[in-house]
């Protein structure tokens, strides 16, 4: 069987209604800095990426809807603000869906997808991962 | 005023019933692998960490609770399994403190306290960071 291994921890989402100013609050209190500033329209998200000063480190990527019906303004509706997801990088992101399927796990997107910041990506299902939602992001 | 930057994005937690179990899922299904595994009955946890294999990254920490009374048992109760946190590294969590502090951010911890994995820590209160609870936590 291939080798499956994903590898750095890419970001960690946080659904926020406010993009521009929960970044703000984040350069300010914690000194993080913006990385990356993209909006979707196919995603319906503004996706702004902040990362510790000088340091190759996780990210985290505060999610704004800019539609009503994207999976970011049903998390607000249902939790309100709050930690959305873990994406992890992988080599191979067709090969890690075969792997989690393989073990069972749901996968939300059977077929990778467009990301943000040049990713395909693909979303596993929580309810197979202790209610934590996982992407598997691949860059092209 | 002093600089305050926090450093690397040292872990995510997350809480569950069972941390052997979940770990046990997490190497398996993503290819992780235990960086960490400690009991603190003072804190009333068990934590493992895992990383991905042979990638100096940001951990994700299981934590399960020992005890009935830990913040982590009450975590699960009202919101069940899930993301918990995150944590950053920061140099000095006295001026983490005061800095949060001084920017209106009410902290859980005004004095650092022990963490798990050699560090001291303290907690700022989600209510002022997006529903986000923050940990800063320093090597010892």
């Amino acid at each position: 069987m291939d080798v499956f291994e994903v590898g750095n921890l890419y970001h960690v989402g946080i659904a926020v209604y406010n993009a521009t100013k929960t970044a703000k609050l984040y350069e300010k209190t914690l000194g993080l800095e913006i990385a990356h500033d993209e909006t979707s329209s196919d995603q319906g998200i503004r996706a702004i990426m902040l990362l510790p000063k000088d340091i190759k480190s996780t990210a985290i990527e505060l999610l704004e809807p800019i539609v009503q019906d994207s999976s970011i303004s049903k998390f607000l509706e249902k939790k309100g603000e709050g930690i959305h997801h873990v994406c992890y990088l992988v080599d191979d992101i067709r090969l890690g869906i075969k792997r989690l399927e393989s073990m069972g796990i749901e996968m939300i997107d059977h077929e990778p997808r467009e990301g943000i910041n040049n990713t395909i990506v693909a979303f596993a299902h929580p309810k197979d991962m202790n209610s934590v939602l996982i992407e598997l992001a691949q860059k092209i």
